[in-house]
This record gives structure tokens, C-alpha cells and sequence, in this order.
């Protein structure tokens, strides 16, 4: 596929990409609910959107990215209360503190785990005025009704006049027969009628004036307002878990309709959950670990996780395990040494040997650069991408075990070679570490190398020892080769 | 002192330091207005209430820390056109895209500078509708008119029944007498009245509903909206540069006095410019230098910043110089040294030894304790802070140069000794690199040691030189003691 294709869980399809106005694409993700420090599941999240972002961006196309902070107004499902509002009591803080604070460790979290930053990042609670207005504007269409203060979107009028159920392909009469009545919905005409502006109670802090009451927009309505003040009514990407699809992002196609008259979004991109013993991880079900317990306590390289996630297609469930990471991060190692090879190797003279095994491996590499770029296209298929990048290394590793000078092959060839690994493996998949570390570790081994060469020299085996111990820790080894040294990235057994 | 003592602009008076209810401290600064990368006068800014964050909560108040982004309404002098707006027509992006973009280039310089984040970093463009709230109750007091869509705050009206230039001193007669009327001002009753709300033109992006036109706040309103949403309407300090005091903070109390009756802040903190040849640092004079192109251009280490700040009382004007940057690189490397010494030294066994030279030491060291409190809590005198570290660390180099080792100091002394250093130069002035980076540095040295001792003890010149050199570059020098090696940070001469 020489274009992006991507599945669009609207029209249950893999569809061709084609921006409503190329080379502009808008592309909106739900962000995270900061009540919480962020675990495997947001990562995944992240990374899937990231890699979707670089693609775009690196397919030429001038990405206008936003991903929110959700700050407001969602609800837990059992008692109706507002997350950010509940947490905020656990930990006696305010709810704009403790929604800074989580929002500060996302961001914090976002960074270690490379992930490009959004172009525009807004918050729930930053949109109160443009959430308000939609609220106007559904119930003068006749779609919302107010009861003592609060506002519910009106499901039975809308699916008289509109189809509930686009996207989920849910069946509205089949979810009102299976609910019973809750206490705390006693407000809603029926049960799956949903908020679009809850009147606070007086002891709840976040509030805000309305026509209707002092009070907070409902969750849904978020990601209307600010995907409609930033891109307008229709746009080209919308993405999130697939857990967001029923009914969070029903509910925006409703309000969207029913005073847009349209979809709002062109794509619907959905990825599927991080799972632990086949239960979603989630923070409600109290079985997620935090991204920095697993770079921290565990003291995995953040390049581990990303490569944990991107070895399974973004729309398949992805069973957690330590093992699992451990085991990834091993394989982000042995491609990162490749990448290393590649660098140091890249500025030397071309000295091309033409001969039948130079010839065929230039076929080969041709053959998995065309691979790579239509793994990627065929709806982000990472692990194949993975499994390509994985052939590549296998012919440097060819080349080395011959001792044969890469240089030995054609000016395009390495050329291509040196392209399609960096440009999958570091712009595409992001699998490279913040340039600092990486620069201080090449600044550090310039020095030691020597050292250690000149230890080998004079048989101080004390001081050779102290060297590879010392280095074991940060996960290098050092190679003896003929007239050199060599040093790479390998995945301890005492680590594991 | 024992307890703080801060210049109150207001009263323009040293005041002892009383809560309004201790131990709860709520600090309102003004944060950037993001439509540039951050210079050096933002740092001064940011670090100055860094410092005092950081000993309020030393002291053991719970900070309440605002620091805001103006990513709307603040307008230029002469044209009276939205800086983010000019901005975003500048580079042809959208305007909250722009501001987003600064806005993560200003977090990004806040880390690098090693400036703790606030409790809550609110944005102007996420309280409209707090902001449309105080324009109504200021319309409802008397004190606003509307004119063609906008609102501007009546100064005559105000200064009829309160008084304005409470803060400043400024005389609102001889502010009229002094201006002409200026074409775009011809909405104005008076020529300094101010903005409440500005009406859109067709062209203008940024736009929100109220009651007035689509359009929107001006820019004293949002510090107004945003401190008293999470503060109410009086709280302890309001900081930010003298820049600010007048028209930007005078206003803010006007609004708040008609408004709330009472003037917002107890403490009016004001931190004085960076100047360049006398004339204040800033975008709008395009004689700024940026935080990134001093650490990257210049290369100097993000702490020779805080020192250069912090070696001037934030009241006195500082004047930038780069050969003054560099000689502050210099003397943080100095004070990292005797830091670093005494962490080294810290766990060994007491040996004391009571003479009359650890006699006059212990009282020196506990004198300097004294002063080190002193001055912090003298209006955070911190050139005063750094001078008292100096003389700490005369003390370990008397100590390492009589081959005395600190261990024969007696316990309280030397916990005396080393907890003042480390209070000081680490928790409150904040001199202290990014833990990450220290620790790959202290790693570094770990494996390096071994190897010098061994290259030296068998004349192996060439390997000296190579280590030698190579720890050069980043500023590290190695010094040959009796039986081991040293390693402190220096600035050599061919980086200045």
C-alpha cells in the first residue's frame, strides 16, 4: 500500500486516507481523566495516536494534532460523581491542584516515553463558555431538557429523528430493556439519557455560572466543544480506547448531529485495551501499574514500553506481564545496537564490490523497505514494521559475521539500508532515547574505550573487570574484536 | 530575623511576614504572556518566587503556588492588538496552537532551570467565563461603561469614590494631562481607562460569547478572575516584576476594590528587571536573549543562570553580561565542589577532636548558620546567602588544606555544618542540576578513577592526556592527591 490505510470503526471498514482538505489533517484523541498518575493503558493510548501523528507528518501532511486534559465533569459510573471531584476528597486538595498535579506527571510521563506533544493540549475546565453554548443550542433544537438545573440530552427524541447507535451499532430499545433505574437518575426521562450540565451540590467546588444553574458540563460534551472550536464541525481523525467508543463517543456523534447535522469526524480510530488476566486494565479496577513503577521500580527503559506496545497491531488486546516488557526490551536493545552500527559506520568511503552477494542483498533490502513502508500504511501495522526492522538487522549482522564492510555494497544501497532502519525505527516507531542520555553515554564510552583497551594491554584484569561490572549496570557490553572494541546494548540475565 | 520579612510594595515598607490564616499561604504570581520563547527576564521573574516558594514551604507553610499562562488578551501598546493574535498572524499558525507551543517551550526552561512547579498553572483563555462574571459585577458597581461591544472600566468614575495609584503612586491627573488622545483609544471616556472586554473584529480567532459581542477579556482581568476563583477575594501575596506594579497590578486592585472592596493581595511583592545597557530586558525592545540560546548557543550550565539571578537582590536591577554569566558559572562550580565534597564525606565514622582550632570552627560555622537564616528571611537577601556559603566553603578548603579531616569536628558541628550547606545551596537557592544528570556524572567518575590510576601508574601520557581532555569539555578537572585522584568542576579559560 503506497498510502495510508486506516480502519475506521464507523463504517467497520479499512479505508484509503484521504483528508476532507489535504494537506491538512485534524486529528482529535480523548486525553486522560488527571485524577490519577498515568498507567500502561494511557501509554498505549499515546504511543498508538504518536505513531499515527509522525506518520502523518512524515507522509507530508501538515497535522494539526489536539489531545485534551479531561479536568471536569467525568463521571464515576456507580455514584454520578465527578472523578477529579472524588479524588480531590481522598487526597484533601483541591480539585485544580490535584488535576495540575497529574496533568504535570502525564506530561512528565509523555516525555520519558518520547511522545511527541500535541499541537494544542486544552482542558475540559478551560471550555466552560463553548460547552454551554452546545448545551443552548441542543436543547433550542429541541434535544435536551432541563430538570432542577441540570440538562439531559434527550435519547428517545433523538432516535425518533436521528439513529442512536451509529458507531457502537448498540440497540437503544435493547439497552433500555436491560437497565433498571438507578436512584441517582431519578432527574433523567430514561435511564440512558446522559448529563450535558449537572447543577453542583453546595459542598462541590467546581462549578461554574449557567443559564440553568451553578454547575459542571457533562463529560461528553467536552470533545464536541473543543474539537468544534479548534477544527470546526467536521473533521478528519477522531481516536481513543475502544472503551470510549460506547457510549462516550455515541454520545458526541449525537450531539453532534442533532445541531451539526453531520459526523463530526471523517475517521473513527479505536485502539484496543491493555488487558491484565483478560480484564481491561483501568484505573477503576484497581489492576494497572504506572508508567514510572515500570521505569522506576522495575527500572525498564521507557523505550522498553514503547516497543512492548508496538509489537502487538494497535486493534488487538495486549496482555500485561513483566516477562512480557522484559522480553521487549531485550528486542529494543538489539535493534538499537543496529541502529548504533548504522550511525558509526555511515560517513566511510564507498568502496562497492560488485558480486553476487552484494547483488542479492540489495535486492533483499529493497525488498523489506517496500514491507516497511506497507506495513505502515496497512493501518499502522507496527509489528510487521517490528518484524522488518528485525531482517535488516539480520543482514548487518550477516555483514558483520562475514566481515564484510557494508561499504562494500552499492552507494543506493546503503542508502537505503541506513534510511529505512532510522527512518522506521527512530522517526516512525520513536524508538530513541531523549538525544541527552543517548549523547552523555557516547560522550562517556569515547573515553572509556581506551581505557579499557590500554587495561587489556597490560593485563590488569582487576581493572578490566571493574570496567565491564561497572558498565553491566547501564546494561553495555563490551566486545573484544580484533584491533578494536566494540560495545552494545544487551539485556542481562540478573536483570531479568 | 527568625521569621520572614518582606518589601511590601503597597506599603512600601520591610514587613514582618503574617499569613492571613497560617500555616496556609496562597501566592499569586503573573506567569508569561506566551508568544516568545522565554528570555532571561522571565527566569529572574521565575526564580525570584522560586526562592520564595521554596522557603515558604521550608518553613513549613502550606504553599498554595499560581502561577499564570496569558495566552489571551494581552495586548501590545501602541496598536492595541492581542501579542498572541500578532503573533500567530506572524508565523501563519493558529493562535492556541502558538500559545501551546510557548507555553511547552516556558515548561521546558522551567525544568531546565530547576524552577518548581506551581500548585496550579491556569490560563487566561480557560477563565472566560469567571472573567465575563467580574465585568458584569463591575457594570452592575458603576464602574464599567459598554462602547460599541466593549467594556471599559470607568478610572474617573472610580477615582471619585476610592483612589487610584494606591500602588504606584501615580496621580491620575497628571497621567491625563500627560496623554494625548490616541486614535484607537477614541471608545475611551478618558484616555488610561482601561479594557474589560475588547469587541472581535471579523478577523480575529480568538472569540467568546458575552453578554457585550463576541470578543474578548482584557488582560488585567484575568489575574483578577483566575486568583480570586482559587483564592477568594483577599489573599497573602501577589508577585510578579515592577514592570507589572504600574498600570498592569494598580488596575487589578481597582477592579478588585469596587468589586470586592478590599485590595486582592496582603503583600505586593516586586522583583526588579534585567536591564541591558540600562534599558529593561524584554520582547517588545528585541534586546532579549532567550533561556535556550544561553544554554545552548553559550553552553553554560542552567545553574550559572540561577546564580547570576540570585547573586543580585531581586529588588536591585541586575545588568546582563555574558562574561557576568560565566563568572557566575564559576562560582556555582565552586560551591558544587564543596557540596559535592561534603556528600562524599558524610557517612565516615566521628573521630573528634577537641582543640582550640575545632573550638573557634564550631562557633564560626554555627555564626554562619545564623546569617544564612538571617538573610534569607531578610526580604530573601540571597546575595547575602550566597556570600555566607563562601565563607562555608573557606572553611572545607582550610580543612582539606590542613589535611584536617571534618570528621574531627565534633557531630553537632559538622551535621551543623553540613545541613546549612545543603539547605541553602540545594533546597532554597536551588543550585542543584537535574538529579538525573548528577548521578550519570558521579557514575561516569566511578568507572574513570581507576582507569587514570591506572594509565598514571604506568606513564601511559597519552591515555592521561585523553582522559584529561575529554573531561575538560565538560568543565571536570582531575586533581593528583597523595594516594587517590579528585575530580571537581572548574571553568576553564577557553570556554569564557
Amino acid at each position: 500500500m503506497h498510502t495510508l490505510h486506516l480502519y475506521n470503526s464507523f463504517s467497520k471498514k479499512k479505508e484509503t486516507f484521504q483528508p476532507i482538505h489535504p494537506p491538512y489533517v485534524n486529528m482529535y484523541v480523548c486525553g486522560p481523566t488527571v485524577y490519577g498518575p498515568a498507567h500502561l493503558g494511557h501509554a498505549r493510548s499515546a504511543i498508538t495516536f504518536d505513531i499515527l501523528f509522525r506518520h502523518l507528518q512524515h507522509s507530508k501532511y501538515q497535522v494539526k494534532y489536539i489531545r485534551n486534559i479531561t479536568d471536569v465533569g467525568h463521571l464515576e459510573n456507580e455514584t454520578e460523581e465527578d472523578k477529579i471531584a472524588q479524588a480531590a476528597k481522598k487526597y484533601s486538595q483541591e480539585p485544580m491542584a490535584l488535576a495540575q498535579h497529574f496533568t504535570n506527571s502525564y506530561r512528565k510521563d509523555m516525555q520519558d516515553l518520547n511522545i511527541l506533544p500535541p499541537t494544542i493540549e486544552p482542558q475540559a475546565s478551560g471550555h466552560i463558555t463553548e460547552q454551554i453554548a452546545i448545551v443552548q443550542n441542543i436543547i433550542k433544537k429541541g434535544y435536551g431538557y432541563v430538570k432542577n438545573g441540570s440538562v439531559y440530552f434527550d435519547l428517545q427524541k433523538y432516535h425518533q429523528n436521528f439513529h442512536y447507535g451509529t458507531l457502537s451499532g448498540r440497540i437503544l430499545e435493547d439497552l433500555w430493556e436491560a437497565t433498571r433505574s438507578l436512584n441517582h437518575q431519578k432527574e433523567k426521562k430514561n435511564a440512558h439519557d446522559f448529563a450535558l450540565w449537572k447543577k453542583a451540590s453546595e459542598k462541590h467546588i467546581m462549578r461554574w455560572p449557567s443559564p440553568w444553574s451553578e454547575g459542571y458540563p457533562g463529560w461528553h460534551l467536552e470533545c464536541t466543544a473543543m474539537s468544534k472550536k479548534y477544527f470546526g464541525s467536521h473533521f478528519d481523525i477522531h481516536g481513543g480506547g475502544m472503551d470510549l467508543l460506547f457510549p462516550h463517543h455515541e454520545c458526541e456523534i449525537a450531539q453532534a448531529m442533532c445541531t451539526e447535522q453531520q459526523n463530526p469526524a471523517k475517521y473513527w480510530i479505536h485502539h484496543n485495551m491493555i488487558t491484565v488476566k483478560k480484564q481491561k486494565m483501568g484505573k477503576s479496577l484497581q489492576n494497572f501499574i504506572t508508567i514510572q513503577d515500570l521505569l522506576q521500580q522495575h527500572t525498564l527503559h521507557p523505550m522498553a514500553i514503547r516497543m512492548f506496545i508496538l509489537q502487538a497491531h494497535y486493534r488487538n488486546p495486549l496482555n500485561f506481564s513483566l516477562p512480557a516488557l522484559q522480553a521487549a526490551q531485550k528486542a529494543y536493545y538489539k535493534l538499537y545496537n543496529g541502529y548504533q552500527y548504522l550511525q558509526a559506520n555511515q560517513v566511510t568511503t564507498p568502496t562497492y564490490n560488485s558480486n553476487s552477494y552484494t547483488q542479492t542483498l540489495k535486492k533483499k533490502i529493497k525488498n523489506i523497505e517496500e514491507k516497511c513502508t506497507y506495513a505502515i500504511n496497512d493501518d499502522l501495522n507496527t509489528p510487521k514494521v517490528i518484524a522488518c526492522l528485525f531482517d535488516l538487522l539480520k543482514i548487518i549482522h550477516d555483514l558483520q559475521k562475514r566481515m564484510i564492510d557494508w561499504q562494500s555494497l552499492d552507494q543506493d544501497t546503503r542508502i537505503c539500508l541506513y534510511n529505512t532502519y532510522t527512518h522506521f525505527f527512530k522517526k516512525i516507531l520513536g524508538l530513541y532515547e531523549e538525544e541527552y542520555k543517548e549523547k552523555n553515554t557516547q560522550y562517556m564510552m569515547s573515553i572509556l574505550l581506551p581505557c579499557y583497551i590500554e587495561a587489556k594491554k597490560n593485563n590488569n584484569y582487576d581493572l578490566i573487570d571493574h570496567i565491564r561490572k561497572a558498565l553491566q549496570k547501564q546494561n553495555i557490553r563490551l566486545k573484544d574484536l580484533k584491533n578494536t572494541v566494540d560495545w552494545h546494548y544487551v539485556m542481562l540475565n540478573d536483570k531479568i
